[in-house]
């Protein structure tokens, strides 16, 4: 988890501009304008790292705006606007026009305005999101306390679980949960819902752990995921520990952990005591998941 | 100018997105927000089409922030945030550092806040920066006038000319315009003083006859350069024709176009008349300048 290091530099440099949550401490920063708050986020992907095999062009662009509403959604905020730059090998009218024709539909379903962008040239296609969005009070993922309990808006592992069967040769239509990797949904309902009523919120984009852990540290409190979850979703194809692995480890689910007293939305998988550190019942859960580097 | 078809897909798409100006019409895009307008923009730049030789890794911040608040300058807004998503070879700590420093080192010389950002893994060094600023009223390169005058920020042609002698071989301390080339300033200071009172402003980034054509398409008038304009900035290291050609069609300048009844600011280079087209005295310009493609 090499970027966590780089982070760590952008904490130090950025840590103290004069904003409500500032760089490096939750999936977006905050900055109070007028009687709300405004949410900042970006996020890249591009063809090498992002893209799994027979991905289409318009989901490329579905995707832009999925991972980058995402950090919206972990925010509790309402998506305003949506920037993009794209950079491309050449000037191919057809593949430019697919991958706009995702952004916008993803966008519409979103309900987020496509305020412009950037075309550039590169040997490696790479689209950049941008989202601003607006909330009407901070919620991050410092905030959790003892006492709460843990909840996820929908299984984990099944993103990862179809792109570990297409590394092993199966076809896009063999995959039991196509969407969730070529599609991904930012949970942008969801979360202003749970913005609500939650103590603490934040998307899982990389995994469980790795959101837990994150979760964890700015809250300075201590996680724990109950053992027993539910992997019924994922044992119909992988074995239990497999299924264990995908479930914690597994990146690309975009779906919300959030802590509260209570909550009639999402699903249970632990809680918040004092200490600290993420633990899966009394074993200490490793800081892993899926990296860039 | 293979971009500008692509950019007619983003119009012919997003054109119609309830923004107080969308995009493709101008630099960036405006949304009326309380009781003000929020103005959006972003921008790329990469170690193969951007970085001009001997550039030092701070200069690669510098320039991101540079080119993406240059659009700001060119919509008269006052810088609010500043994000990017970077991408890099590899978890390289020291180069992270550095490209870093120099987003700091710009965004506090032009007032902006580093609300956060995004690490990717690719190939190519990549930059993209997003910025938002705020702004009282819309001004864009539409709103240019019959009987306005037309001034730039500052002599063109530096950036160009520094670069051509780059690729001759000369080294950087032998550029009489270094700094232009390696630490382009975004003209925000000259932005927000020029739309109090001017009709219209855009930015020059690809080129003076890029600018000056997409003033003329969005104001629907004629735009007319004078032949006489002084290019002894230029003529120290190249003859006349070539000091023209810099000036003309030159990019990486970040200098602000702008038509206005009369300015105090700026340096006065030609006339809007009714009409259409981009002249110089009597000779149609070619809607020429830095592509990526």
């Amino acid at each position: 988890m090499k970027e966590f290091e780089l982070l760590e530099i952008v904490g130090e440099l950025f840590g103290r501009e004069a904003l409500d949550v500032p760089a490096g401490k939750h999936d977006a920063t905050f900055l109070r304008y007028g009687s709300e708050f405004l949410v900042f986020t970006c996020d890249t992907v591009n063809e090498i790292t992002d893209f799994p095999k027979f991905m289409k062009p318009e989901e490329f662009g579905k995707m832009a705006v999925a991972v980058t509403l995402s950090d919206l959604a972990g925010s509790g905020a309402k998506p305003l606007v949506f920037l993009n730059s794209i950079s491309m090998k050449n000037a191919d009218q057809e593949l430019f026009r697919k991958i706009m024709i995702g952004i916008k539909e993803w966008a519409d379903k979103f309900g987020v305005k496509v305020a412009g962008g950037d075309i550039d040239f590169s040997p490696v296609l790479t689209i950049s999101g941008f989202a601003v969005g607006s909330a009407r009070k901070v919620i991050t993922r410092a905030g959790a306390k003892p006492g709460d309990r843990l909840f996820i808006t929908a299984p984990l592992g099944k993103a990862q679980l179809c792109l570990e069967m297409l590394k092993k040769g199966f076809g896009r239509e063999e995959l039991p949960y196509a969407d969730k990797l070529y599609t991904p949904e930012p949970r942008i309902e969801e979360g202003l819902e749970i913005a609500i009523f939650a103590n603490a919120i934040t998307d899982i984009s990389d995994s469980l752990s790795v959101s837990a852990h994150l979760l964890s540290r700015e809250s300075k409190v201590k996680v724990v995921i109950d053992p027993e979850i539910d992997l019924s979703h994922l044992t119909e194809y992988v074995d239990k520990e497999k299924a264990l692995e995908l479930f914690l480890y597994g990146g690309g689910d975009y779906e919300l952990l959030f802590a509260a007293e209570e909550s009639e939305i999402g699903l249970e998988i632990g809680r918040v005591e004092e200490g600290n550190g993420v633990f899966l019942g009394r074993k200490a859960l490793e800081f892993r998941g899926y990296s860039h580097f």
